[in-house]
């Protein structure tokens, strides 16, 4: 029960910095995630007491950002926020001011400290007292709006930096777009083990950016929906198959660096993006009560796996590869080209490959009676121009699992490489 | 990992009915809830092993329903349901495929068994698959609405038995109640510690009930507030606060028969109800912007507890009962007549006590960017209007807190006793 644990009394302020090591937990998951500099569980110890517990905490500083490859924990809070201000020296605090908290919160420590006055508000909110780090990962990112306005002007100096593949994503064929659940200037990504920790670090950012930033939309995840590391099972979706079974694993990392993470060279406008990677998020609502409507045949046909195995219809097990040429008994490939994972499938996308890290979502009902859920997708690539849209804009047409989403919102941001110690997110952009 | 474990690997269809038995676990909570008759976990084994976590389920047939004094689990969703058909028979049908249904799900099976036909659409949408039981309980509630129509009609034969404390909550003072928020025909409150399998058990209760019920409101929480037990830690809210200290716990059988569990003799009208209770649903949004410039003296003169330790603000520990007498410098009393802890008291509410079960919730933002967030308040009680009516009128005018807070949704369910197996849910209501 992480509420019996007292973040302050087993990971005190004498203790804190210590707690920031490598000492490996969970083996495969500790190594793959320390190659790429966001990983190693602090503290450490694999027995069951409950410092260990404590210490379940990943560094916030490293040469990528963690909660991209980091193994994906089990609840999400995303915000997106609008810049309010138009001071780039407030901006640049904020992000300074958001940097340090990320440090503190992602050890498991409350923002600036225990309360040291009575008369001033506490500098943390104090909901996430006594529950353990959870695994919290803070990860930020720089909307297209951040660099130049809707007329286009420069906004804080730096639209001579923006990325070439920095630009608000096309209208796909059938979108749907709540203009309020898309967009941004700023993102942070939230991951835990424990959702109250996550809503907690949003609530206490937020705070911090009184005054600078708005918070523009934010969604819950309460289920991952991927895996980012082969020490993970599949999950399933809210249509109950599993789900990104070929996704892109932090155990490759020479496919890590061909598809996700950003290289030295990519754009000559934006060397700041170095080490980092792109985020695609959409919101994109299932209609469960028409699925749940059709037959199993149908359904595994849509999707082209089995259900039960999550293996492709063209035989084998979950993690075989599918094959296209096999066909059945009316000369009909058995999994079908307008099937979810032949859309998908990297041989399909000229070999194109993305880092899943998307969550499932459930937002009460609609005035008609039915459940708003879905999936709150969240991808990483190196290059969105190249990998997301020309594969969703074909999705779009002739994925015939199209016919049981609607895309309800839409962003892109920016994400930079990890800060290092003394350094704040994104600091080689305003240099 | 509960996505490691498959319902149907471990909890096959031949084993499924030996796992529901009445081998302890976690020792003290389970005891404490077979006394009451909707405890001792099923399966067993204290050992770390996969089937001990498979057969993380409690028993749906017992006295009273499960997920009341059941130990809080960690997360929430909770439906209400208006009914949309006229016809008694197909109500009562709807139970009895309710029944069975939750009985399949709290015992970690999908509903209808394992697909046995490529034609026809599951009988289980599937995304609970893989995951383990997680404590799930699904609560069964009857609204004011299903007993009498607006006009006062019966609408199902079942007016003479509407119990005398079953009526829609008054209006209290400061309400700003949404309609689509509130009241219903019937509840289900689905607890588990993984939201995905709470969230799956009201999916498919819902997808049951097509053509005979329409989802009215949802809500997911994902903290606890309360704790049920005393093998619990107090959880926060999300003013940064422990909440529910003075708690009814599972462990005061006594304490429970005076003021949770309705007796046989409690309404003459309504012998059905005896061993149920009775649910109060509360939306609370709290005022997270305006408590965090608060400085922590008001934060705890407005609690009358201290943040760090939950003490009452006259001394002592978490678990002190707070004394009102006790003054400061000032000649005031240390725990203000207004503050939250005196308003709520037992001592200050004619001994009244309540089992309360609520769960943090957070639902995006609002358009002023403000974060949507609050108490998804439950309480249960023998007498609603004895006990929770006039405890909100009081507090409503006079609690230091309400500033901070608003109350958004509002509904009053009677929660029938627990149903025998061969037995539907409410079936002495319609006998």
């Amino acid at each position: 029960m992480p509420e019996s644990l007292s973040r302050r009394g087993l990971l005190g302020w004498g203790a804190a910095s210590a707690a920031v090591g490598a000492a490996g937990f969970a083996g495969g998951m500790a190594t793959a995630n320390a190659s790429e500099g966001d990983g190693g569980r602090a503290g450490g110890g694999t027995t069951g007491d409950a410092r260990a517990v404590a210490s379940d905490s990943y560094p916030f500083y490293g040469t990528h950002q963690a909660g991209i490859v980091t193994p994906a924990q089990d609840r999400l809070h995303f915000a997106a926020f609008d810049v309010t201000t138009t001071s780039r020296e407030d901006l640049v605090a904020l992000l300074t001011a958001w940097t340090a908290a990320a440090a503190e919160m992602t050890a498991g420590r409350p923002v600036g400290g225990d309360p040291t006055s009575y008369s001033a508000p506490p500098n943390d909110s104090g909901e996430a007292d006594g529950l353990s780090a959870s695994r919290l990962t803070l990860t930020f990112g720089f909307g297209p709006t951040l660099f130049r306005d809707a007329a286009g002007k420069d906004r804080f100096g730096i639209s001579g930096r923006q990325p070439a593949a920095l630009q608000r994503l096309p209208h796909f064929p059938a979108d749907a777009l709540d203009p309020a659940r898309s967009d941004g200037d700023l993102c942070v990504q939230a991951c835990a083990d424990d959702p109250q920790v996550a809503v907690h670090a949003i609530r206490n950012l937020a705070r911090l950016g009184f005054g600078v930033v708005s918070l523009r939309w934010s969604q819950l995840g309460y289920g991952r929906t991927s895996s980012t590391s082969t020490a993970q099972a599949t999950p399933r979706n809210l249509f109950g198959f599993k789900d990104g079974t070929a996704n892109l694993k932090a155990e490759d990392p020479s496919a890590l660096d061909a598809h996700l993470w950003v290289g030295a060279k990519d754009d000559p406008k934006a060397p700041w993006m170095a080490g980092g990677s792109y985020l695609v998020a959409r919101r994109i609502a299932m209609n469960l009560e028409t699925w749940d409507r059709s037959s199993l045949r149908e359904q595994e046909a849509v999707i082209g796996r089995d259900r039960r195995e999550g293996a492709p219809l063209s035989g084998g097990k979950e993690f075989t590869a599918p094959d296209f040429t096999v066909k059945g008994r009316e000369g009909q490939p058995l999994v079908a080209a307008s099937s979810h994972v032949a859309m998908a499938h990297p041989t399909r996308n000229g070999g194109v490959q993305m880092l899943r890290r998307g969550y499932n979502y459930t937002d009460g009902s609609d005035d008609l009676g039915r459940m708003d859920a879905g999936l709150f997708f969240i991808a990483y690539v190196r290059n969105p121009a190249r990998q997301y849209i020309p594969m969703q804009t074909r999705m779009a047409k002739q994925d015939a699992l199209q016919e049981y989403l609607q895309h309800r919102g839409s962003a892109l941001f920016a994400i930079p490489p990890g800060a290092k110690e003394g350094e704040h997110i994104g600091q080689a952009l305003f240099a």
